[in-house]
């Protein structure tokens, strides 16, 4: 890393021409200018500490992290897409922009946040796809930058997340299979250490346990979270040998795998088998049968996640004064067609 | 905008400890520290413009800029988080970081632009979505900020583009239709000014010339680059008078649309109407009778358009001496049941 010192010195120019050139003055020739723009790219030229630092809480601007592997990818869906929307309606009030900052595939999350901290590109920042221990709040915490989760941990102290009620959809497609007569209801869960999963498949043994319903480890299947994850997961379903008359899902896409892996073995979704979707989604409306899933605004989610990260910040707390507390974010039932049927006493034994 | 002199006169404080504040020193208490930051955010505090400036060019990241419209979220698909991958493959090299600047609905993008520009977060651009005219061009030439442009445009001087073969895929699509025996061979081009459906149509009309087939405008159906515009096209096309016996798509996400028209309407593709499709997409997989569409790998192109940019600028161009030139990406047919039958003499007639 060179200063401007170092770099005056390479190009064997004057400190003030190359700081008019580095300023973008008029009063320097293209030439020159060229010339210091490439040596600063070239020798890492770093502008100094102080200049940067003043930058500090003042860009205006506000990441969301994002994780992209190969699997998000191939099942891009309209979840943060649709989140930013709504960020953005909040944040536009204050002048402030969203930047999403995408982490590699190949790249430890922790390390990536740390660079990104690092380069102080943004004033605060929204950490998704949290983990059951998840280093990058610690960072955050020490860092004194403002963010929120989206998403739980059990890591950190008492910094502020919002998060889906994994819990409330767990619960409510057991209660509802349940009162349709099913006992053998399997679940299909991340097979990733996602804090989701751990809130999910426990709430769910929760449920069983109020209908007096053993829970059964066999009735678990952990499958990536995506179409193909969905079509695994009816692969193992079939090969489950008590086999299951319900299942959950847990996550938008996996509905439209399950389905094909259904169909191939002559399996009709609310006839043969019941099937709970998570969240609806663009793609699981051309679902037939209709797919039984959950409802909720991913605008309203990111705008009430926006005035929560603002809620944190010194400058923009008083405007949301409500906003600086965790929030469960509720989804709505729409019943269809893929659970509709109830078992009889025949069936049940 | 106030500077540190008005911040320490507002607090009452030195300006030696605002700065210092600031600055991240530890010898300042965190009392005076959440005041100062709290009122540089209230006053709008901007760090003196030298400092401000001296980081021009020396962010090492790299800015994408997207548009996100209702449309984009509903209709996600797998192109700009592959084409992020690809980017991120060549940047992590020269230890350059890509963000992804969603540019929201409701905004001009070349204000957005603007202000992106002027808060100087990113050493180079990526533009996507260049319409016909694209006042976007002009900005960055003018504000001498390296950027490559992902799609062609009318506007600007000799700027770098790289773009998809839209001329090759309506060439290509024509060709293999008319040598089935189709020659009323219809169009769903995008309703909205993007560049690319000019270029589609263009090729698509001399395509016909090159057969001897007249054109006729009633067969290029406008509709949103959509799930919902292949719908919207399938709708329109069972309403033309003389029906046409195959169309052409120009969006990857249309098929699934049209698909569903036409299961509505009894007709079958590759039976009843031929149809090709735009680019394979994970999605389009699950349609039945297989889709004829074209592949290309999202992460070669993002890599290219990496390097491509890499090579506009003065760091980085000696690694990359054949990068900075306009090049067309080229898409490969892969053939499906979709515009499987051969039309006979009676059916042409």
């Amino acid at each position: 890393m060179k200063g401007i010192r170092q770099l005056a010195e390479h190009l064997d120019i004057s400190i003030g021409t190359v700081s008019r050139a580095l300023n973008g003055k008029p009063d320097v020739n293209d030439e020159t200018r060229r010339r210091v723009l490439a040596a600063a790219e070239e020798l890492g030229y770093v502008a100094n500490q102080s200049g940067r630092s003043l930058r500090q809480g003042m860009t205006n601007v506000i990441g969301l992290m994002l994780e992209v592997s190969r699997e998000t990818i191939e099942n891009s869906d309209d979840f943060f897409l649709g989140v930013t929307d709504g960020l953005q309606s909040v944040f536009s009030r204050h002048k402030l922009d969203l930047v999403m900052l995408p982490c590699p595939d190949d790249e430890d999350p922790h390390e990536y946040l740390k660079r990104m901290v690092a380069r102080r590109l943004v004033d605060a920042l929204i950490l998704s796809a949290t983990r059951r221990t998840d280093r990058r709040i610690e960072l955050l915490e020490k860092a004194r930058i403002p963010f929120v989760a989206l998403g739980r941990s059990a890591s950190g102290g008492s910094y502020t997340w919002m998060d889906l009620d994994f819990e409330g959809v767990a619960a409510r497609g057991v209660d509802r299979l349940v009162a349709k007569g099913h006992r053998r209801i399997a679940v299909a869960a991340p097979s990733s250490d996602i804090n989701l999963g751990y809130l999910f498949v426990d709430a769910y043994r929760q449920a069983l346990q109020r209908h007096g319903i053993a829970f059964d480890p066999a009735l678990v299947i952990r499958v990536k979270s995506s179409e193909q994850g969905g079509y695994q997961a009816g692969h193992e379903l079939l090969m489950i040998e008590e086999r299951p008359t319900a299942i959950i899902l847990i996550h938008e896409l996996m509905a439209i795998g399950l389905y094909r892996r259904l169909a191939e073995a002559g399996i009709v979704p609310g006839r043969d088998l019941a099937v709970v979707g998570f969240r609806e989604e663009p793609r699981t409306h051309f679902l037939q049968p209709t797919l039984t899933s959950f409802r909720m605004s991913l605008r309203d989610l990111g705008a009430q996640l926006g005035e929560t990260l603002l809620a944190t910040m010194p400058a923009y707390a008083d405007h949301y004064p409500q906003g600086a507390r965790n929030r469960i974010w509720p989804l709505e039932l729409v019943p269809g067609e893929s659970d509709a049927f109830t078992l009889n006493q025949k069936n049940r034994a």
